[in-house]
């Protein structure tokens, strides 16, 4: 196990649940299992509540993506100091949902390190593993294809799935570190991953169209 | 010229200039020289800004762009109702510099009706002016290649350039209303678009990147 | 009923069945009914087979896709003069597969009259089908969301998706023919597609991975 | 220097000069220069040109792209497995003017494996290619931003440049080799190339567009 405590990372995706008046729901039950158990928890909202969540919670704030640019004439890109003025302290990169080309995510890891944001960037196999490790993000967060939408938990998996990433990343750059970032839903789950040799856990709907995400949380944290 | 006054939509993207507190100053600017004047301006800042920008300003906030999706998971993507939750009541769809594909650009102007947002779709030329015009947007902002980076005021170029874009937009729906994207600095090029047919312009650096913003913007509505 | 024949155009696609020396079982089945119906039969082989199949064929040969482009640097882009020297004399646009921006197909569709290719885009709904209508491609190829994948014929279904978006296309343009891209896989559907307002279908599987191609397309031309 | 004799690879691209029978001179200099210099020369030919020259010529003949799909319905993309039944044996990968998530770059190598063409990933820093290495591909062709249509030589640039990007893949995967993709004109460039680490060279418009490509190419194979 690490030394450091792994972190619980939720992102808020674009569910209904999740964005204005709702988000704060999701965020103020982060902020509280938080404090109760000292565990690190960001939160990801969408754009627009960057600003107010920043705001409102002493929650680290990370956003969701954001584009490999220099300020300039880019409408409707996400620029990284336009996302550290707002508040944010760190991003999501190459989501499987919004996937980069490799030039693009070099590029924003680039812009992330220039505006001071801690970057995570999401892979979804060994191979593109190890690739994200040599363009030394904080983290790399892996999505096993054979964990996502499986129903399969990180406990009970292939202990290899999860090892063999953790393996491709640090063989690459041993100071990147790594989140699980499918098959987990409960403080097993990520006790087990910790002990597969991740760094922490990324998750979304679990937690963010949970009825009472305060249980959720409370339980994802139980075991660390 | 039309009954309705003509409306100035300001364009942040993703300056230095514009982003954060010094978003702020071209806000205030607009906001001043729109009580002034009695005009219509609508300001377009970056997506992080829309939040604490509806919450401080009178001015209509629209958006640069947002996705053609429905609530759910997509990760890093601008959700309609996300965009109107933070207090924005418009936004910018297929600007030169984030192009969607047709089909996006027909779910993005649903996704904007369905959550109660003006739509301005960008278009590039003649052609594809009198496309937009077939998805029924509120608006269609032409930036015809003559004018773009040419230097070339729409006061003195080639009156068929906006005639046959106006001409292009009306004979599809007659409903839909022109922003001339181009070509505008003065407010003699305001003059000139609407005396051609326009129903207002769409800019950016012009006052983006200003010294003093309200200065721009007198002279731009000063002849309508 | 038009005065011309209904055109039968078969997408290959990128299936097992379709390229290589599989493609030519297909293309020797479609030159036979072409033959024997007198009905024209385009079709659409992957890029490696135009050249061959070209000069194997007295069938036109489209295309699946072209880039908006002129001669020049893009690496592993589609040019439509290269089409053109391989011996195709058409092409579809953005099929559902390979979406453009607006702006492409607009410039996909000027390249491809630059090289003298005949011009099918494909759109997904009513509105989109007017959009393209404004383009002045020869076709508009529609597949209605609600027979794509549905199973349902367009011999039985509502005929008003099929009539909704012939009308949006001939309200924008007359000249532009419509073909059904969806919900036709008998010579019943080929009749009633025609029927109601249509210029001839586009068609895959239904052909391309039928166990004898010759039998599937004599039954298509068997109503016309 | 490395114990293999270096590799030429000419990128056709889609110029007027590289399509069609024009393209057939480039090819049949190359022949040429090979033959009598005893140095491989891989040509990359647009896709409708690969059947066609694959059957003409001795030369491996390399796709300009594929696209990471398994056989199916994938209109307009390019399939592994078509590219080799057309006579291929390799391709390029993710070339700058083609840029591919670090997700499809991964699938687009497997794909090639599983139907056995070499892949070349083109990158364009030492980051990336570091990150290429790590998808195991046959070769990197690195395309350092400071050479690129900078007319500045390998020969003659900070030898740190690309000696940088060849320790960044052979310390992630000393198996990779790698080909120097800008700064190179002359015989001069390729031996400087070779003796900075890189296993051969990829060029285009230097040889496409010379007015006699045989004087060019037997220049580029003069030192080695």
């Amino acid at each position: 196990m690490p030394e450091e405590k792994p972190v619980i990372m939720i992102n808020f995706k674009t569910y209904n649940e999740s964005y204005g008046f709702r988000a704060h729901d999701i965020a103020e039950a982060a902020e509280t299992v938080a404090e109760e158990s000292g565990i690190e928890i960001v939160i990801c909202p969408g754009f627009m509540d960057i600003h107010p969540m920043s705001n409102h919670y002493r929650l680290p704030v990370f956003a969701q993506h954001i584009d490999g640019i220099s300020p300039g004439a880019h409408t409707g890109h996400i620029l990284a100091e336009a996302v550290r003025a707002a508040g944010a302290t760190g991003t999501l990169i190459n989501h499987s949902e919004r996937r980069l080309t490799l030039a693009d995510i070099s590029a924003a890891v680039d812009a992330a390190k220039r505006a001071n944001l801690k970057t995570v960037v999401c892979t979804n196999n060994t191979a593109t593993s190890g690739a994200a490790a040599a363009l030394s993000p904080d983290y790399v967060a892996i999505e096993p294809p054979e964990l996502i939408g499986s129903g399969i938990s990180v406990a009970t998996a292939d202990p290899e799935i999860i090892e063999n990433s953790v393996n491709a990343v640090k063989s690459v750059n041993k100071d990147v570190k790594v989140l699980a970032g499918a098959g987990i839903s409960s403080g097993s789950c990520v006790k087990r991953a910790v002990e597969l040799g991740s760094d922490g856990v990324l998750l979304a709907s679990g937690v963010v169209k949970a009825e009472d995400p305060a249980v959720v949380l409370r339980d994802l944290v139980s075991k660390i």
